[in-house]
């Protein structure tokens, strides 16, 4: 069932190109009134020039030497031979000159340094500067070895067109061209609103229920690192007068405003309200995703953009509809499309046939392939942002992408950076981050998948290496047989660490529980792993061995893939416990019940087995600071 | 012959890579004192973290609605369907939350509003929040919509690893991790010195010999661009104690100082000598061209840069040696390199054996092919780097590249600004600079070949048009000829304008020259257009009319490229006449005899016959501001 309101913004979703450029039309005013103003020509990489430079002098302004030596009159020399040298006399023959120096009257050749000769064979080194006389063996040609005036720059020359953005390789022909202050356009400058009477502009008035406002931060480092100043003012509570008001402050001192949060089609659609009633929306609704209630609207004259409230779709509707609006106010050209690359999909993903999709993906290059991995796609995430290496955009009226198929990824990290990731696909831990921030020269990517799925991606040649933890319950050992079974010439395995597993229950145990056995308890709940990680393998197993069945458990099918989400559930108190590592546990100030020991080794690709990149990570495994640091966590040996 | 200090230079020649890593290693120190500073979240945009970010606080804090709607326990809906719905009441069964809101307990369960409605088939539409009753079909399962504490970031999970250099879209993560402040690296900061006592500091002290400072500026806003704050001080008089004197003071300030200038091995060779009595020379002289006489030195234990003074050197050795020794010491990657593309060289370049050549390029797309014609060598300009599109590298040992090979080229330049590119190829004007400030939407870009060059060039495919006049002596008419013999069916021609041409004379025309008759005088220097310009056809033409032959006359081998380029050798004395167009005479305030009008006009590339680009330049040909420009430049008709 769909309520009206919804019915309506589907009805006038539109394309993001239409939208965009049908609003550049109506802001067209805005571009042709701004204003030109004078800045020095040292102050001006970035600006844009609101009119043509042409040269207002020559360069050089007078015929210069090009090289240290002598200037001549060439004519001179015209006998001069090996055989019959001509000597020269300073003041009346040549005189010395300098690269940069005037040429003067009635020289017309320069003569390098390097071939002169003092009269007597002396060898010329240093000295020949003040040499009284000297010898010259080739004929020198006329204008040889001389920058004519204008050689560079002709006093009526453009040096620049209208509406170039100023490049420090520029400054120097500006500057050579006469220029010391130049015509630049205003520089257009953005008005950044935070809205939401949940939103807090500090910890310190942080209470359960309140939003840190993160999102004005980023939008105003997103538009400075565009070249357009930015001021952000404090959150604005959902109220629609005060949101007007604070929208007409803005407006006085800014050509565009942005507006974060509160559009929305949902109960409090405010900022739609605010803008409305002082000017008009032109769009509410684009079908991209994220990004969807996006905004476009006029105020005074100046553009009003309301830019949804989750991270992940602030940071797009910025980057794919604001961006473009500056470009267009400051007489810049369409934004360059990103660098793309070639990737194989290593999840599948399913996409809405109602909008564009665009899904952050991380990004790692193993053997010639480039794996692209879907990041969650939960918007109100601030972590994808910082993992995604690409978008891979699924267009309208597409279902979605099948794992292993062939997708353009548009790049938002550089491929070098991408070729020097040692791309770890498999069982979650903690120590993975460590080892992370230690591996000097390469980065370290971890998806969480648990220990099979790493395997599997191993089988499938998209991991560098696998973090598991397999209990062979047959054997009773860990590890061997998977990589034996599974990926036989295709891995081999690099001793990891021994870690304790254990129950994770909130502080001081209010429940009781004593073990495994209590699960089945019905005053419990509890939170699980995925199947195939290697926690929820033991799990099963020391399950199995007390005779328990899945059924008699609340909460069995809950799965989380991380340890740390399994604490955060049992800290969150939405489940009284689940199976983890210590680590995890002290992270979230909980208490732990050992359960047993296990082996959290790493599978490698057999192509890394001398690579610098495995060099790399090794070396931190054995390094006297990763065994401290095993100390330091807890419920580890290595 | 060559000299003892060039031999000695020559010996110690090292290759750019050896020179930069040899050099890396010796400044490891100062990079591992590099100290730490605490910067506010929002300040961090471009900072480098100097050690790991782990997550202070979980994010979400606490189990948050995910969705606008009603806060339920899952278990109640169990018994929901179309045909049995199930009533819930508010206080009792459910409340109403926003995304973003605390689930409180006991509830287990977020259902949009959009799933709900109300008793008795009311629709549901904004009122739906106060309804003390709601009606719910479907069954809601637990943890549905709901973003689980620590979902995003969980206590202790790395952010960021140390070194890692803050974007814009690292800051949500940063601060819903309870990060204020970051512990970041010190900034490198750089000191730039100009030196030389020719060189002066502002268009007001200039006299002939002395040469303004726009290195320096270059290269401070090159540093700044790249992140590192740069300071540059008034040039330096060449006296070594001075030098040193400037070089120990901004030492105390600054991690690295670049010296422009005085690098050479020439006569002048101060910068050295005031590194070597400081502190050491590492190295002088690397086998790059341009960037030859650079300097590595080390002095109180930071790196001192001697860049060579050229704008060309100043800027190359900048980006290809201090920028890499920067990333170094601020602890980030080698820097990405150039995106690349192939294209064909439309001209021959002759390289030295002894030196990696960087070769600047324009570029330019015609057809499906990209075209890369090498600009001006002479390092001593500065308008060639504002042309350059790109690099082209010719390798040491290699003697140089011919015409016509595919070539593979570092942009300097976005590839779509290049296809946008209208390439013309052909006879110089000071009307194409105004026709390329007036392009909308596209550049233009002029090559000054002359006529006949331009005619090649498009008969090679290697540009969209030809600006030509050319006299066909038969007929008596322009261009029709050439175009007829040469370009049948592959360009057509459009009419451009007719212009003035005359001989260019000092002003007060000093030597009394009355025509083209008197340029037979010994006491008359004449300087040239080259063979194949239209310029040049004119001048042999009427000379020929006129019975009089190149042996006669003074300085008829020296020839120009450009009408500007002629009247600049006017004005600078170095020749008394040269046949060129009126503005080009004006521009340089020169006087002007007329010997006869000629139809500049375009041959033009069939392809382009209904381009927006060739539509574009027609449009700025058509406008009456073009017109109103003919008659203010003078010597125009159209």
């Amino acid at each position: 069932m769909t309520a009206d309101w919804e019915r309506q913004i589907y009805l006038s979703m539109t394309d993001m190109e239409e939208a965009v450029n049908s609003f550049l039309e109506r802001i067209l005013p805005c571009r042709e009134t701004l204003g030109e103003e004078w800045i020095p020509v040292q102050k001006s990489r970035g600006r844009v020039l609101s009119r043509p430079v042409l040269a207002r002098t020559s360069s050089p302004r007078y015929n210069a030497a090009a090289m240290d030596g002598i200037m001549v009159v060439a004519e001179k020399t015209y006998p001069a031979s090996e055989a019959r040298p001509v000597l020269l006399e300073r003041g009346r023959d040549f005189e010395y000159v300098n690269t940069g120096q005037v040429i003067r009257e009635p020289y017309d050749s320069v003569i390098m340094i390097e071939d002169l000769a003092l009269p007597g064979e002396v060898p010329v080194s240093g000295g020949v500067g003040d040499a009284p006389q000297v010898i010259v063996r080739v004929p020198a040609s006329p204008w040889q070895h001389i920058r004519p005036m204008g050689e560079d720059l002709v006093t009526g020359e453009m040096i620049l067109p209208a509406h170039h953005r100023i490049r420090p390789r520029d400054m120097g022909a500006l500057m050579s061209g006469g220029w010391t202050e130049l015509p630049v356009l205003q520089q257009i400058s953005v008005g950044i609103m935070p809205t939401g009477s949940e939103i807090i502009d500090s910890w310190e008035a942080w209470e359960p229920g309140k939003i840190m406002d993160t999102n004005s931060w980023t939008l105003q480092a997103m538009a400075e690192e565009a070249g357009y100043p930015a001021c952000r003012i404090p959150p604005v509570p959902d109220n629609v007068e005060a949101l007007k008001l604070a929208l007409l402050e803005l407006l006085e001192e800014h050509h565009l405003v942005v507006i974060n949060a509160g559009s929305s089609a949902g109960s409090r659609d405010f900022t739609a309200a605010a803008i409305r009633e002082l000017g008009e929306v032109a769009l509410h609704g684009i079908a991209i995703k994220p990004g969807k209630p996006t905004i476009l609207g006029m105020v005074k004259g100046k553009p009003v953009i309301g830019v949804p409230g989750y991270p992940g779709s602030a940071y797009l509707v910025f980057e794919e509809v604001v961006l473009p609006i500056l470009r267009f106010m400051s007489c810049q050209p369409p934004q360059e499309q990103r660098p793309r690359a070639d990737a194989v999909l290593s999840r599948r993903v399913i996409s809405s046939l109602k909008h564009r999709e665009y899904v952050r993906v991380t990004l790692g290059k193993v053997g010639d392939k480039l794996i692209a991995t879907p990041l969650d796609r939960g918007a109100g995430g601030t972590m994808s942002l910082v993992r995604a290496d690409g978008l891979l955009v699924i267009p309208r009226n597409f279902e979605g992408i099948e794992a292993g198929a062939e997708v353009e990824i548009q790049l938002l990290q550089e491929l070098s950076a991408v070729e020097n990731t040692l791309v770890s696909i498999g069982s979650h831990d903690l120590l993975m981050d460590h080892i992370a921030s230690q591996m000097k020269g390469y980065r370290l990517s971890s998806a969480h998948v648990g220990s099979m799925g790493g395997v599997m991606a191993l089988m499938r040649g998209e991991a560098h290496l696998a973090p598991i933890h397999l209990l062979d319950e047959a054997t009773g050992t860990y590890n061997r047989e998977t990589l034996r079974r599974y990926l036989d010439g295709k891995a081999f395995l690099l001793k990891g660490v021994r870690r304790a597993q254990g129950l994770m229950v909130a502080p001081g145990n209010p429940k009781g529980i004593r073990g495994l056995e209590d699960l089945i308890r019905q005053d419990i709940s509890f939170v699980n792993r995925q199947r195939g990680s290697g926690t929820r393998v033991l799990t099963d197993y020391l399950m199995g061995q007390r005779g328990m069945k899945a059924q008699d458990i609340r909460g069995y099918d809950r799965e989380m893939t991380t340890h740390t989400a399994v604490a955060a559930a049992v800290a969150g108190g939405t489940a009284d416990a689940g199976v983890g590592v210590y680590s995890a546990a002290r992270s979230m100030g909980l208490e732990f019940l050992l359960i047993g020991y296990e082996e959290y080794d790493f599978a490698v690709a057999e192509a890394l087995r001398d690579s610098p990149m495995l060099e790399a990570f090794r070396r931190v495994l054995d390094s006297p600071e990763f065994r401290q640091l095993l100390q330091e966590l807890g419920g580890y040996e290595r």
